[in-house]
């Protein structure tokens, strides 16, 4: 009978699944699923449970351990979810518990920045190195650690906090409650909202931009900034540019305390093109030592890094029996 | 026959040995001695090897190893020193290959900043714990990296740069030729600098920093400034503030990247009393998010935390012959 490790990722807008052969990286089968408007934590998890059965059914084998990825702050240790920013219901959540109730195997949790960090090592652009830091910048910035060959956590687990460097301390309000955040100033939409800005204060500049977003300003997004950078709109390239540009400070700030082996980026935003990387790349060295070789890479996987982190941590459980955080 | 561990500690201005049984924690004896002026790499090494064998002949044993803690950057694998800041001679200077022609024994070498942050942790205000970061704050201002209950020392050994964060980047010119780092904003030397330029600029402020230095302006030093703070001189707790204001901002970004179990401040100007911990610790709380629940704790040792190191360091070529750089 086939050995199968379940992989479940409960994301900010959207839930996947994934069933893996264990001691193989071939998946199996995979779902996904846009969380319903109003979903809370009980609906989310139910749907989940669902697609899962449905899936287990499909496949004759016998599971042996289930890895999880939470989009929000977790305890690792005790299983715990802390809190969802996006879904109601999820404050001090026993999800670790209640699963381990549903499916009768080991159960491993983690946030979804930690997760992705361990599956673009295991599987992405890590390459298995050493250290490396995995960053995702979308509607928020995240970052998850490998350390001595090691997922690194954090006395809170709240290691790898990147969105939250305060890369210019008189800049925009965070959600955190402090301002300058990088989140603040470099996440999709604060680029969408300093582009929004500027097209206000000049009736003339964005021409490209503009048409992109058919006059609508309140509907432009990261990724309509970026496509106009590209394509030579002035305005959209300095907004562009300036986004890359605190993001570049906070990893020049990461290669001068850490130095690691690769700095992975990943999330939507990154996939802006050259002058996006470029301004990333060379502001991050202004502000390093120039004997740190560190590169900076795009991660492999677009959204499916933290499924495949799921894997991973499923994996560690049959692998290690004393449930140690090790990865290796 | 007793077995024995030696290290030795090539500072900037002094050089100092210790010999230790293998297996305890025991100083069986230790050296220390200033570097002449006009001193080179030669003489000091000399100096170093005369120290040695003086101390060596005292005791009868059987030396197994050498632990080395050097002033300044060093390739951990290859054993080479890169530089030294404050004395000629030392470039890419093959110190491990010298010694163990010296002493006919395996010899582990790294910088002085990693070797303290080892002393620390298994033997000073670490306690053994899984994560930390030791700051030294004198001169200069440097930290090594414990991480998953190892040393972290980075891809190109430059992990812990501390003092080359960007806490200011339109402020006072570094030595590594770039602005604001920590360590041009908040070392001994530099709060010493401040002071003096605003007792420059106001002739009747800071009556009790004037008095301590019998108006010899040049001769000020942050040893004074905190002992004026500390005596109530308004001018001089307003420099300590802001040296620790800029401390403050370098640890909080360690926090809030890192979250490690505790972070360990040493060296001198960690000596300045309570306004200039409040200030740090206050501050660090500021620029990071308020789970984070490291502490900020005082170094144990003095100047011996990098020697404790070196006993860490010579200890682990024994117990593990594959000279793996685990130190647990």
């Amino acid at each position: 009978m086939t050995s199968l490790l379940l992989g479940i990722d409960f994301g900010g807008t959207k839930n996947a699944i994934i069933l893996s052969e264990f001691g193989t990286s071939h998946w199996l089968g995979h779902r996904r699923q846009f969380s319903l408007p109003n979903s809370n934590a009980e609906s989310n998890l139910n749907a989940v449970l669902k697609m899962s059965r449905e899936l287990l059914l499909l496949h004759d084998g016998q599971l042996l351990a289930v890895g999880v990825s939470f989009g929000g702050p977790v305890n690792f240790k005790s299983g715990m979810v802390k809190l969802s920013y996006h879904v109601p219901g999820w404050e001090n959540y026993a999800l670790r518990e209640r699963l381990e109730h549903e499916f009768g195997v080991p159960i491993s949790i983690d946030n979804d920045a930690n997760v992705g960090a361990i599956g673009e090592w295991q599987y992405g652009a890590g390459s298995k190195c050493s250290s490396m830091l995995y960053i995702t910048v979308s509607t928020g910035i995240g970052s998850g650690w490998i350390i001595n060959g090691k997922p690194y956590r954090g006395k809170d687990d709240m290691a790898g906090e990147i969105g939250h460097l305060r890369v210019r301390p008189e800049g925009a309000f965070c959600s955190c409650g402090k301002r300058g955040c990088l989140e603040a100033m470099a996440c999709g939409p604060a680029i969408a909202r300093r582009a929004r800005s500027r097209l206000n204060e000049d009736s003339i500049a964005g021409q490209k931009l503009r048409s992109l977003c058919n006059n609508h300003l309140e509907e432009i997004t990261a990724e309509m900034v970026s496509q106009a950078a590209n394509e030579g709109d002035k305005l959209a390239e300095e907004v562009l540019r300036e986004g890359a540009n605190y993001l570049g400070i906070g990893i020049g700030q990461v290669l001068t305390l850490m130095n690691p082996d690769r700095v992975v980026l990943g999330g939507g935003v990154s996939k802006a093109g050259n002058i996006y990387w470029e301004e990333v790349r060379e502001t991050a060295k202004k502000h390093s030592l120039s004997a740190i070789s560190t590169k900076i890479i795009p991660a492999k996987f677009k959204d499916e890094a933290p499924l495949w982190g799921t894997l991973v941590l499923a994996n560690n459980l049959i692998m290690d029996s004393s449930k140690d955080t090790t990865c290796s």
